[in-house]
């Protein structure tokens, strides 16, 4: 059984009227609802930010197996020993899934030491096609090669990441932009997801594509088995093969 | 011409005899020597932990194409503030090639995302035989299939470091162990160059194929053209693609 | 439940004296035996050189999850229809393990797109360390981080393989090699692992770790679902955006 | 100074009047003229269809650094002792960029190990952006974040290509498709650009960021020395570390 927790920055649903119409009890409470009727998934925490300093306590942090992340507005006010938690259970196996403004959020940054903020972007309500180039990677399990989402946020290339070790998912947006928005890479023992798709003004989240998706990362994101972190160079060990010498 | 500064920590070489034997003027000053002999090298300067804050400057950095990192004792006493420029200009595309035990550096740990503290070490004085596993790589350039450092510092894997956009040499050490020595990503539009080779107490960038590696990896490292970091994102930009929405 | 078919040239093991006590029944025999203990595991077909034809029939390959491949001596007696289908079968998402010599063998070759005979050996029974730098690999589950096999061929680089997807294992070697022991590849929907270990001479499939590592590749390997190879291409369908034109 | 073959089938400019009336000296004129601009490019041969065995034979793509190649209808008809001969050199350090409907052509299959024939495509003369998502790398100098060709053929993903070394350009189109339109591999010593724009009916070939990225990728692909590809393997070599046995 895989552990999950949710963070969300639950600004928006408080205080814009078309999110909150979308995600009354904010976005964390959709993604926690479909992510519960699957039958691998074990215990789903939720963490927001106004009492996020508790909520992804180390204590909480070592009992998960991925955490998912959405954030926006409020990048720069999650504490950084939070943040440091975060970034340190990715490296012992902790699977992180990122989403959507999330590319901005301090743990992705950390992780992929690049300018990650780095986007074009354009609030327009635009189609997006999404293209899946993996067929046969676990989080496209069940994904047809191409799927719609009506509207949502336009994001652009140049997208400031590091080169993938697995690129999933590239968009199309009807304003001439491309975007590699699904994308897989290691640090440390952690998989670490990025997932494009999400605005808060639109019902993405509720999409059945995008809900499967999520799961699926989850599922992929999760380690292969406890790993624990131990730390090496203490320089007297003596060499393996002694007879070298 | 390629504009080169080169950082050394420059302790162990006023602290340590055996190290003060081997470079009396420290490893930058060596380092400095052999790259002025190459015609493509243009102003080399050297900066050192006591004087860094200078000599890292912004100005500094804004004026080096590549910069050359060897640091072992002192990580935590570089400037913040500096190792936010260094990581900085590597996103705008200043090559970065990081020797030795920089590989805990405070800026490569930031450029990589991953605990790169973490591998095995021994300070046996073992005999090193380095693969070359990509002959025609631009590093490459001269060197033959495998090559011997007679003495160095043992360091084995598992190494914590992202996987490398490309691998270019792996060394077998006599004690058992095997490491990704020579290694490359990208960052932001920044290459950056990882090797291993090069304890302070043994005449490591005193030969001739370790001054080659160097020598290639500056020019390989130094950017194509000038990159400005534009500051995408404002979002108010109209679709390029107007006719679609 | 997944479907493996082992091909196993199966000559050394009746003309080789010393082949023969170790693998009475073949090389083929030893891995079904290992496989079969495992409940994930579903039917397990054998082929040898000499029925090849028949037993990696185009109806064989098309019940087969998972192929695994071990030749040596006769590469080139291989039915150049059968290693169509091969890797016809792994473009569509079968998943294709190989071992040993088998990276000289047609359908590896032809995978690979590279001179993938050309590699370092010795066959001197040198002593081999095995180090696993992917500890969150499924095909590193239950490993430790190096182990040691006692006797076993030696391979070293440059190995004439393209950069992998994903780097698992790397060998030292007692007589100064290194070797990309253990690497992955997608090729098409197919995923691809070669793995070094086992010369006929050795008891090397015989050894836990060894096994350990075979049955995590074939459950890697196993494609996530059915994948029906969708002939694309046929350049009359409308534009997904008609609106557009 | 780097010396080209550039291969154009050559049929299209025959028998299609379109075509003809953009290409009437065939595209291979075209992009000799353009190459045979730059101080840095030295013999251009070219080779077509009816004269390829002898225009490819194995003394001319000795004396080639990079090998162009344009094909389409009559990929069958290229023998195979050339492919060979062709194949071969680029394990050797032979550079080679592939054009367009190049992606079927057999070499390409052959160092690529997919089915790389499998992509969708609609000859409708849409518009096509291309993005530059690796502004510093030597293939884009010179080139801005994005330009457009006004009417080309319309390739779409899935691409049934291996993950590329690196991912340069990603396309979209009109009617809705994304591709991944320029992309980088390493086969042997051989570095492979694939290119995607350029269909013989629209004046691709005479625009001038498509003739910059064509210099460009000669450039890079350009051996960065002679290679020698020894033939290894002989097996009674003596250890490199004979005192371990």
């Amino acid at each position: 059984m895989i552990n999950v927790t949710i963070y969300n920055e639950f600004i928006h649903e408080v205080t814009d009227e078309t999110c909150k119409a979308i995600y009354p009890e904010g976005i964390h409470t959709v993604i926690k609802n479909f992510l519960e009727k699957d039958g691998e998934i074990g215990k789903i925490r939720c963490a927001v930010l106004s009492d996020h300093k508790e909520t992804l306590s180390q204590e909480v942090l070592n009992d998960t197996d991925v955490l998912i992340w959405w954030g926006h507005m409020k990048h720069g006010e999650v504490d950084d020993a939070a943040v440091a938690h975060v970034t340190q259970r990715v490296q012992d196996g902790m699977g992180f899934v990122v989403l959507h403004s999330g590319h901005a959020s301090k743990p992705f940054k950390a992780l992929m030491g690049t300018n990650t903020e780095k986007l074009r972007w354009r609030d327009a309500g635009e189609k997006v096609r999404i293209w899946n180039i993996a067929k046969n990677h676990p989080i496209c399990k069940g994904l047809d090669e191409t799927f719609v989402i009506p509207y949502d946020e336009t994001y652009g290339e140049p997208f400031a990441i590091p080169e993938p070790d697995k690129l999933i998912f590239i968009s199309w947006f009807q304003g001439g932009e491309v975007f590699r928005s699904g994308a897989c890479w290691l640090r440390g023992e952690g998989k670490v997801f990025y997932f494009q798709s999400g605005h808060e003004t639109f019902p993405v989240y509720h999409q059945k594509e995008v809900q499967l998706v999520i799961t699926n990362a989850v599922k992929w994101a999760c380690p292969v088995q406890r790993i624990c972190n131990v730390d090496r160079g203490v320089g007297n060990d003596p060499p393996f093969e002694q007879g070298n010498l």
